[in-house]
């Protein structure tokens, strides 16, 4: 971990809504980063962020952060790095602008991910796709990570991509109602119910995986050759995301091979110490019934997948149940943990 | 459907349990059969059905089944056809003696499913395996219903099988905590959660399914060549099983063919207009957010299933989602169906 | 009930809200009523009914209603009753406008309920209140329905009120989300929680009840002199409005008395048989645990008021548990039975 | 807080259930208290306490807890102290055998609650109850806790009595489901539900509070005089306790007056300040919508009552919303301050 003379200064886009107070939850004594400007909608510029906001984390508002006027994206913000939590509505143009402007823009929307000139990076797999951004004409940069399904999948592929390389993955998700924003999915849609489509997200998992663990050649990204089919469904649970997926690799590793293959996964946040680093951004888990949304969801703060039911698959091989939480290393930890990725490797300087 | 002159008497085994309950709503008014004898355990003998258990079907208990003595197995039944719903901790044995005893034992439960001289049927796909009971030596005979996950499953499959042949299925299921039974599943363990296994049912689903789609073949089955991979999982919803399958067909048919397959696929039931028969066993919807339990369970009485997102899939070539009642046709009301369709076969005379 | 050359045409305000559709389930082959017109806001206008809502309920849309163009409110509407389920927020001006031009607006909405000139009637209770109508000085005419949660504690109280007389009543709510209509609550504010404020419902119950069993006196109402005191809530159901009652009677009725007072309790839309008249308006339950949302909604097609648990209240001298189906009864199916009390009143000639 | 040498050893009397397991947490770590024995039924006995239980809270089981071996009741233990969760079925004898050979037990379970000679002690409240164990003959002594939402009512009354007196209160409870143990409620009974009835749970709350508040006078309890009405559910909440109170106090005290008298509040674990002592017992929320189940439970480490919405109520004078974490405050962490409380004392000396 670096040391700093003094904290980054960064803004927070999308402030009110709930990845944006999420960021304010995780950037609260950070030792990087110092959260200078809260940008909202016009709607909520000029008032106080305490009012600005239906604040619906379980810590509290930190007082000066409820303190602060928000401000609206016309205004100059001073600030290197802005953490953008927008809506999707908003996010491609209001982005773009912010980059053009000279700001850093670490983005969890899905506007820029599939960009050619823009990284998805999640900093364990592909810190090197950051290097993408020379490709950004603009005086400011777009970084981005994952959709939150996308999230835990990749990360758990990773290794085994590494390892033993992967020929097809078949994937279903059941998602909490969280990754839906606030308000949201309604009551009246999902009480005791089942939604078997959550729209646009069986692409994004099918895309968004295979450009994370591709290769960055000659300036582009060569994606990952495997295909990924993926069914992603909306359950009845506040925060979570499980997966159970089956996985066709190349050989026919052991199931202790690939266990200790995902169990001892490292990467650069966990060699270079990043605060946000989870000791372990795989864990595998022995509990025949686990893992479960209810229970093992506080794993190192919210920051590692967890593997359950590793087991054969008649018919790819191998299959098994991923968990992770998913407003923390699904969105707003995820770019959390970029940024301090990329200040590790000297890219604010 | 065939005229009787005279109801043929039936029981009732486990008939305080719910899938219990569910034959007694499903039998009550039947146009062939008639409750006359209901068994439970020791600990119900003697008693009043209405005191003997607690009733958690949303119609009323029908007055007359209340008032009826609830017998022990111990006791000699006057009736030719026993319907079971016992715990599988007990049908075994149970049901083999009252085999014995002369009954016919048309079983909901799992004990039995695999043994090589039991029907494994669903009446719209494999009636022709009744021949099985010819192996069995007692005077009375035992046939079957698949488990409440598979029968979705095999339903869907069984008119892909036939039109374009299957290389390989992977499922991922969503199922009621109704499927457990009652008591069942604690709410400590399931609401707001998710529970990613359901002790031996991915194993019933992968093994029930290709006996039901097998061949029978010098008296004896032969099961069907393709592989199937389930990951069974347990949701917060009270009544009906999610499933999403891809599936590896033979050739590669137009989605609109296997949409019309489906949907004009048409069984033994279908074709005698058997008391139970939905008149489509499978339903294929439109509508991208369907099928849900919430919505769309009642269809034709709970008997058919519904096949929702039917598209392409990247890995296996065909992927969908997959909805059925699982206490209905899942259970009881499958059981009934084996019930007609011996019956219409002339099996009881 | 009676007889009618020709149906009445009547509209539906707010035809594509959860009010609007439930109006169109209950007055689909109603024998008094037609509908003529669907209204909605401009948004929907001119557009097929089918395309413009989201169909929630759990039968299915009448083809030849799905097919109906949706017309605004500035278009003049050939259909003399207009059924009003809009929106609190523009439901009082368009309702006055909507009696100016001559219609009768039978409205669920609160906005019009304690104007003095405007009956808020329980066709059970206090149909002679209809009266106040003549009070109104335009050519059409508004009549309201009480709040859901009003509605059930007011049903109960009547026979006691009118046999006992009543002191005081303590009331606590537990409502369901689709009290809220649609979206209505996020999911991520009720899953697994109960939110103590639901804002404006207190106030209402305490001031409709007493207003509906109040005595029409020189073309106004004297409100009834009892206190009510309620603390709504609301809690993770789906449908059905539970309340804890307690109820200081004037002498010490005995429990039996009580009892039967309730379960006795008939008015005029049993006595005129009218078409969506409950048998009996206020059933009494013995089970010791009901009654409950999940088991006991449907009773008289959810047009009843349910009570369990009677007994004596060291407090306040009895207490009680009452269950109603919130967008039955308690909105839609009200409206509905005030029509149907008008119209047999003579009302409409 | 008193300092002293040795940790007194400790045991856990139903160590596998729910509130044995919360005891474990609790106690780890624990200043004075050292867990020396885990006691369960003959089941358990003679197991690692790893395999004994199901862990089901949502912090690792300590490993050296794990290890240790279990204890029937047969055994003498080696302890001073018992923490009883025992089910109320066995608790009754079970513990007069412990007390019998000269253990004090410091029990959560109903049995001895209203005995005479037992203290029922909050210490905040009636720390001088304990004085009642003089009237028990046995060598070792039993002192209990309320019921879990006798806990929070009482807590919440004990200043306004105090302060203005009471005449009577009326209170509804919306329970969670963690209170019934495990397994306890079905899901098949709550998912979408409510249940009006907790067997017994009214009239604990009825009794128990008025003795909490009782004087102790010549070795006997007088009971306070005021009337408690309750009316108690279950909701499909996971933990936390609400209740809606109405409460009649003496005089007519400005809203102000009571909001002040329960935020001061303060008891002996306060003054002393004992290792788990909230520091305030009562918070006062301002929020209109607060508190709630999912959002406020962990103020304090779950040993506080929350109260909000204070506001006059027309019928009793005053009314609000409590709540209280059921499974801390609310059973384990009531026994463990009652241990607290009593070493402080010194009375373990």
């Amino acid at each position: 971990m670096r040391k700093l003379e003094k904290k980054i200064p960064v803004g927070i886009l999308g402030a009110t809504g709930t990845v944006g107070q999420k960021f304010i939850t995780l950037l609260d004594h950070h030792p990087y980063f110092e959260i200078t400007s809260l940008v909202a909608s016009e709607r909520s510029a000029g008032k106080r962020y305490r009012e600005a906001c239906s604040w619906k984390q379980n810590v509290p508002l930190p007082p000066e952060i409820g303190d602060m006027t928000v401000l609206s994206l016309e205004k100059d913000l001073d600030c290197r790095i802005l953490f953008s939590g927008l809506d999707s509505s908003v996010a491609g143009e209001a982005e773009s602008r912010c980059a053009e402007k000279g700001h850093w823009v670490i983005s969890n929307s899905k506007n820029h991910r599939m960009d050619p000139d823009v990284p998805l990076v999640i900093p364990e797999i592909n810190p090197d796709h950051y290097g993408l951004i020379r490709r950004q004409k603009t005086s400011g940069k777009i970084v981005t990570n994952p959709n939150c399904s996308t999230m835990f999948l990749a990360m758990v592929l990773a290794p085994l991509y590494r390892s033993f390389g992967i020929d097809a993955v078949s994937v279903t998700t059941m998602q909490a109602v969280s990754g839906a924003g606030y308000p949201g999915v309604s009551s009246l849609d999902i009480l005791g119910n089942v939604i078997p489509l959550i729209s646009g997200e069986d692409e994004k998992m099918e895309t968004e995986t295979v450009k994370i663990l591709g290769l960055l050649d000659g300036g582009e990204i060569r994606n990952a050759s495997f295909k990924v089919s993926a069914q992603c469904n909306r359950v009845p649970v506040i925060d979570g995301h499980m997966e159970t997926a089956a996985v066709r690799l190349n050989g026919s590793p052991a199931r202790k091979d690939i266990s200790d293959t995902l169990a001892s996964f490292r990467g650069f946040p966990q060699e270079h110490n990043l605060p946000s680093a989870p000791e372990s951004p795989i864990m595998v888990l022995d509990d025949p019934a686990g893992p479960q949304p209810l229970r093992d969801l506080s794993v190192y703060g919210g920051m590692s997948a967890l593997v359950g039911r590793l087991r054969p698959c008649p018919v790819m091989g191998t299959k098994m149940v991923i968990l992770g939480h998913n407003t923390i290393r699904g969105a707003a930890g995820a770019a959390v943990l970029n940024g301090e990725a990329l200040f590790e490797l000297g890219y604010f300087e």
